[in-house]
């Protein structure tokens, strides 16, 4: 049941960001196909899911807010160019796939990520079944998640410890703001959209904030015992790029511990809350056991 | 009293620019400094003017709306460093200085752009003396305007037309998206904010499209007769760079022709309105006597 939701849900998203798409398309065709590229190229659409799935959490049915759920995949989208860029992290391959400036050049590749970020949000203006009041508190978590404070911050931290050996605690600040701000932008926002009241709110961000650092913990695991072809990329990037990791910094078993602590305080937080939490409860254990 | 309540309100716009780019800082410092470099390097404040007048014309106080004006000052910030960019525009300097990639490096200038654009939308959650409906509406305005549809469009025009022959259609297009559409959400924004009746936005909305329309075309002539003091910039780039102008698409004495019938067309659209309006029709007529 679990799987089969996250499977249909995914598939209602794919169905939705191509509609949004071509709502109000691009002036010029190769930016346009440059965008739907990257929005298209599969992924787990973890975020989106995320968003749904905090809302039936607080008994309302997820699926109204697909259109908020679209948007935060756009961000997503967007950001995975932007990273994938020669003067970033330089990547050929993602999801198996050749990375966009690879496609489209890194001008196209810039300007498709722009777009996507511009489009997220103005997708969101566009979400019904919800008072505009709500709809600006959501705006306001979207954008401060993307932002200086939270992704595009993280990622700068990121470019500057390149080479150096970072300590714990700039390692979590970096994948706070990195990963875990945009993970708890969608919680936090399925949350609100749905008329969560405050202790239902702080009960997910706290959901949010250890689902993050158990996604964290278990992509910098897979990074040296996953498989290229599961993963759709390189393994051992970090080792050679001389990242720093949750392994690099500990060892695999206490890497593994620490995700399964996190595991374990993410349905802690859950525990007011009854059957209709269960896929977020799931969705944070496949996290240990997942092979991509 | 044209040029004063210019030069105050830009004064208004900078201290703003710096206020909410400390509200809510960015995680990493050179990231943070990238950002601030590109916001406060000067310019002529001319989108966050336009958004204060065009409320003025509809007899609200502009200044009610200096939270919207800073952030469409972000959105033109992050779009001039992204067309500097080696991948893009590939330029050194910028009204007189460094662009930011020759300074920060190419990784933290995509960066600080994407911050930028970010941080509009936050900083536009942020607008008081308005509805939540109404702020929703400026959300929509800007995200259109600034996306795939409008400015990032027209920059992709623009890349895919570099060193061929365009037609006057094709860079009317370009334009429209690339400078237009910005000037236009700026404008319409600001009637808005303010309450405008459909008559007044849509006179105000004229004025946009004839106001980008002038600017475009002094702007393609300042490149050919302009002053590199006044203009920070070397003059001469777009013929040394094949690029399709309104000059040289006509003569210089047909765009001087185009451009004064274009100031004639806003400043006619502006009729009905009073004295209030004034502003918003000095600044069009400036336009044809500018030198940067």
């Amino acid at each position: 049941m679990f799987k089969n939701l996250w499977k249909n849900r995914a598939a209602l998203v794919e169905k939705n960001l191509l509609v949004e798409l071509n709502k109000n398309p691009a002036l010029e065709k190769k930016l346009f196909d440059a965008m739907k590229y990257s929005l298209m190229s599969g992924g787990k659409r973890l975020r989106p899911i995320l968003l749904m799935a905090a809302a039936d959490a607080v008994k309302v049915n997820g699926e109204n807010f697909l259109t908020a759920a679209s948007a935060i995949e756009m961000i997503h989208a967007y950001s995975l160019i932007h990273d994938d860029l020669p003067a970033m992290d330089n990547d050929d391959y993602r999801r198996g796939k050749l990375t966009n400036h690879k496609v489209f050049g890194e001008a196209t590749a810039i300007l498709a990520g722009d777009a996507l970020l511009t489009l997220a949000f103005e997708v969101l203006t566009r979400q019904e079944n919800v008072s505009p009041e709500i709809l600006l508190k959501v705006i306001k978590e979207f954008s401060t998640a993307a932002g200086a404070a939270g992704m595009v911050g993280g990622q700068s931290i990121d470019l500057e410890s390149e080479g150096k050996k970072i300590s714990m605690s700039t390692l979590q600040k970096m994948h706070l703001g990195k990963t875990g701000a945009l993970f708890k932008a969608a919680i936090r926002s399925g949350a609100i959209l749905a008329g969560a009241n405050s202790m239902q709110l702080d009960a997910l961000t706290i959901y949010a904030e250890k689902f993050g650092l158990a996604f964290q913990i278990t992509d910098d695991i897979l990074d040296v015992i996953g498989d290229e072809k599961n993963l759709g990329k390189p393994v051992g990037s970090d080792a050679k790029n001389n990242k720093s990791t949750y392994v690099t910094l500990t060892s695999i078993d206490t890497a593994k511990n620490l995700a399964q602590a996190a595991v374990d305080d993410a349905v802690d937080a859950l525990k007011n809350f009854g059957a209709e939490a269960d896929f977020l409860r799931e969705l944070v254990k496949y996290l240990l056991g997942r092979n991509k």
